[in-house]
């Protein structure tokens, strides 16, 4: 079979991208607003680009040692790929971030004219994010999988590069946005009893600049990096199964199918004339579901003269999807759990804790079984228990059938935070409370697509892993991992501790980010006249810088961490325990993701179900219970809980990346007693 | 090689009985103090009865049902083991249970004429409870050693049956006195504004039960679990391994030596002259600790030739002390993890709840490394990593040694509830403020001494399933649990999830009850005239029902998912399955236990911490914040923390128990499709 078809893919890769230019142009061509409008936007701007610029200096002299790294113990091709990945990922998130503070402003113009047009511009800002990462994952992929002739042990580095970003973006973005968050809050509603949003606040530039960072560039970094990983899987397994390429072609070709049908969706969900949002949204999702869906079963039948393949694509897709809808359930105030913890919220802050922290545990059942039953299925219908290579080429199926919608789920996700700035720039431009209105519509729709996008970012991530810990045994040479070889238990017992070692980072890393903002803030209002009266603007930047600042200090503990730990328990322990580590942090990295990210949800929405007027409503005492459930709740959601996907994803692929180190080296510590 | 040393070892147990039965008769003969107090120790008295009684009539009909399963789907021989073990774990108990109600009055008398001899009766009372296990431990195990001519099939029944008491004990337990703390204090404290252990509360007896209920019994039926659970499993794995009966002679002999040495430990901690308590306890501790590591090693020369058996003996004891002392230095004032928790108590509860949560989190990485270590270390010493059977004799040897001293551990531990209690009664009875000021000494140090005993019973639980774990692998005749196996990885997932729905549901089961108990309270104050005036007593015995009925109803379910799922998932997907799924829950279950444990402990010591007077002391904003941190600790430490154990205990043993159906039956769903 020859490669001609990689050429298409690689097409649909531009076709993602002219796309996502068209739509970057229409937005700037919108209207920003007036000159209060603009300088509010503009500080924003600033602030995003600030923290990208500082950010992506980090990341040179990083990406720089690294691949010097893999160049010493590998090869100089690996290191390429590797360059390649971290560049691309790079690229799409500081496109997407440039035109989402872009959106922000205009989505808040647009409202003034209606919900449809505000909408169409926010959705239009997520979807730019979106298509980046799809097009250019797609096409750097394409590209360097014909230079090197389709090698896969090369492409790993791209992988790795991919990861590294990915780690960059959402740790250092998760704890940005929460000492940005947490330090306006403490300052400005509690202290000084300003509401949010006030510019007054010198906070709140930087609490707006979160938004952006963690959930638009953080967001994207990290589905970039599980939808890269997942066709680094499926080659690698394919090409092992398949001798004559199929196994390659089916899901590259799938994964240009997706592009196209999400760009289908989006199209749809943008022009939208569903006066309910969370509808319009929903529907170009669906759409974009079904064409993957039907042309999976047509691919399947084609290319392999069987549905097996279709099968296990559809089982990772409808996985996925149910877990999104999964984690709506546990976090939305239409539901009990949330009910439950304001009811809790009577009895104050200790109740509600623990109430959230239970549903948090609870909310781990539906999520896991339903992650099993797509490894069973796509492992059965592929493998048939009979054949392991062809059933762990089944997961990773299941993964990319999972990923292949990638572009419009991004697009519904990094809508979220743009309607949320949008917000926040009415409410700081004093536009009249009808535009308001509409953006918190928008916002609160966007609140429900986060935690839906929370999920199925989990859910991926849980997926890719496990593909790529396929990869690696295989990579390894590795026929079992065996739970009764002390080794693998002992890998699987320091694998499974390190989620609870990194959550205990990034929460102290919140913790006194947030303190330096609460200082600085403080500091600011004492010393620099006139802020209260607005006749003096506060020093946005400086808050903006210290975010910054102790954002990137705090991820280096842990992003060495994620490094080194597979690297050194390997070359110790062996390649076995190594496998032993991946499958335990797998298993509790899933778990504190959900856990983390699904009582954040809960203990936000119930405050907002609170504030909407039940038990006493604002400023109740079952509302400063929900308050202190909301602020533990901020880093669990935002900055520890999505930490987790980085975490799991990048020690398997360093894992895999390095594999050929551990073939060599690995196991010293056993051999010298052997 | 004969049995006759088995006699030897069962007159161990005998002897550890006579011990205790001294002991007790020497503090029946002390004062039970004035009128007031016997009073009032008359009503925890029968409150702690009231609750065995009603367990116990709720147990004897779960183990004749499950006794009849047993027998349809096994064999009678270990229906009757699991029926012997059930009763000789509610005998040990009881007994322990009848002298510590009956150690606290008479150690509040003892106050009165000095430290020392109040000291000597609380650890007499502890030492009852410690000696109990294990003398009815070995001579149970022992006896039905003898009868069914060792068959190890058998004698698992033993340790199904302390398993299922320990899940009544100490699950139950947990759930009784946490309801009873929380709901005595929300409304006694906060509501009503009276003091801790004042008699006008209702709930106050309910509340001294609740330290005998699951301090006492709880903690000593866990460790009779993990005790037994250890000889079960170096008897299984031993009989493998040497066929000439030295694998089941060293550790049942080392097994009665430690027993001699508690004994010898005990009297030396008992009459102890040291004024300073802790050193008194620590004393007894370590020369029992050296009197085990002598003998294992001249034992291991004797019956091995070689001193193998002794270093892994010595790994798990090690081991075992050195977690206990890791405990405290996360959950003692007198280090840094608990006093950051007080200083974030100053900007309030949210940051209380992180950073306590961060602590407890971070708190799991040196227990899970020296367990890796003591595995490593226990295996590699005996079996060279060349031979896996007899490196997982060793772990379990690990086991043996970390456990020969529980008699020890047993006593120093349920010192501290008896303590606890004596304080109580003093502060009802009115005594003089320098009886309380012992007492109080007394009790502070019980509080180390809790967490240095939770630590260890994690320890134990974790080596103890482990080495059930791998005689599980050998009853089922598996070679190896591939994680490379979809079903292992599934059985993996579902493992690792299943503590965090334990921890949810036990969490929620504490609340619930609680609510019970503050309405109960509530109406009493209501309904009751006289109460505050101390005209009238309160219905003390409503609201030791209430705890009683809520406990037993509140832990059915995660008994029964307990139980359950690993026979369902068994045979569902197969044995290999279920061995991936007591691996994840195993680690996990570790986790869990370590961090919710510890979590709590921090909690609680920060507020003991600040109302000694640093951040404003007593009734201060940030004294504020960490009784909210103490509150939500309350069921971490005490309830959902310990479950933990009993939960990876016992669904180890029931797959080992059950082995022999899952053999015949398992993997049904995976032969559909195969």
């Amino acid at each position: 079979m020859n490669n001609t078809y990689i050429y298409l893919v690689a097409f649909s890769g531009i076709l993602a991208l002219i796309f996502a230019f068209i739509l970057a142009k229409d937005i700037s061509k919108q209207d920003a607003g007036n000159d209060r409008m603009k300088e509010i936007a503009g500080y924003i701007h600033e602030g995003a680009m600030a923290f990208l610029n500082r950010e992506y200096r980090y990341l040179a002299v990083f990406i720089v040692i690294v691949a010097a790294i893999i160049v010493m113990f590998l090869n100089w091709q690996t290191a390429i790929c590797f360059v390649v990945g971290a560049i691309f990922s790079m690229v799409a998130g500081y496109f997407g971030m440039i035109v989402a503070t872009k959106a922000n402003v205009r989505t808040a113009e647009a409202a003034r004219h209606g919900q449809s047009p505000a909408l169409k511009i926010a959705f239009s800002g997520g979807a730019v994010m979106g298509m980046s990462v799809v097009g250019l994952g797609v096409l750097g992929f394409s590209i360097l999988y014909l230079i090197f002739g389709g090698n896969s042990v090369y492409l790993t580095g791209f992988g790795l590069g991919a990861s590294s970003i990915a780690l960059f973006a959402r740790v250092g973005g998760g704890i940005y946005t929460k000492a940005a968050d947490v330090g306006a809050d403490l300052v400005g509603k509690v202290e000084a009893g300003i509401p949010e949003d006030d510019p007054r606040n010198p906070a709140v530039i930087a609490d707006n600049v979160g938004d952006n960072v963690g959930d638009v560039a953080g967001m994207g970094a990290d589905l970039f990096e599980s939808y890269v990983g997942s066709m680094i899987s499926a080659i690698t397994l394919g090409a092992v199964v398949f001798t004559t390429g199929e196994g390659i072609l089916y899901p590259m070709v799938l994964m240009g199918i997706g592009i196209i049908a999400s760009i289908i969706g989006s199209l749809l969900a943008r022009n939208s004339k569903n006066p309910n949002p969370q509808k319009a949204l929903n529907s170009g999702t669906y759409v974009g579901g079904i064409i993957v869906i039907i042309s999976a079963a047509v691919l399947s039948k084609t290319v392999f003269g069987n549905y097996k393949a279709f099968f296990a694509v559809a089982a990772g897709l409808v996985v996925g999807m149910i877990i999104g809808k999964v984690t709506e359930v546990y976090t939305s105030s239409d539901y009990k759990s949330v009910k439950d913890i304001s009811d809790q919220a009577e009895t104050g802050a200790a109740t509600t804790i623990i109430a959230g922290l239970a549903v948090g545990m609870k909310s781990t059942v539906v999520p896991i079984i339903l992650i099993a039953i797509g490894i069973l299925v796509s492992y059965s219908v592929m493998g048939g228990f009979g054949d392991a290579a062809r059933g762990l080429y089944g997961i990773s199926l299941a993964a990319i059938g999972m990923l292949s919608i990638t572009g419009l789920t991004v697009a519904v996700d990094a809508y979220g935070p743009i309607a949320d700035n949008a917000g926040g720039i009415a409410e700081m431009a004093h536009l009249p409370a009808e535009v308001r209105e509409i953006t918190d519509k928008l916002d609160s729709v966007g609140n429900t697509t986060a935690a839906i996008g929370k999920g199925f970012a989990i859910g991926s991530a849980a997926l890719t892993a496990l593909a790529l810990f396929a990869s690696y045994a295989q990579a390894v040479n590795l026929n079992n991992i065996d739970l009764l070889n002390p080794v693998t238990l002992v890998g699987l017992l320091i694998g499974a501790m390190l989620p609870f070692l990194f959550g205990a980072l990034t929460m102290e890393s919140v913790g006194k980010a947030a303190n330096e903002m609460v200082e600085e803030v403080r500091r600011q209002f004492r010393e620099i006249p006139g802020i209260m009266e607005e006749t003096t603007k506060p020093d946005y930047a400086r808050c903006v810088e210290i975010s910054t600042a102790a954002a990137l200090k705090e991820m280096i503990l842990p992003g060495i961490l994620a490094i080194v730990i597979p690297i050194l328990v390997g070359i110790l322990l062996g390649a076995e325990a190594l496998g032993g580590l991946i499958g335990g942090a797998v298993a509790t990295g899933v778990l504190m993701a959900i856990m983390m990210s699904n009582a954040g949800g809960a203990w936000d929405n119930a405050k907002k179900y609170v504030e909407s007027g039940v038990h006493g409503g604002k400023g109740s005492y079952a509302h400063k219970a929900t308050v202190v459930g909301d602020t533990v709740g901020d880093p669990f959601k935002d900055t520890s809980g999505p930490s987790m996907n980085i975490l799991i994803k990048l020690m398997t692929i360093v894992s895999l990346v390095f594999a050929p180190v551990i073939v060599q080296y690995g196991g010293i510590l056993i051999n010298m007693f052997k």
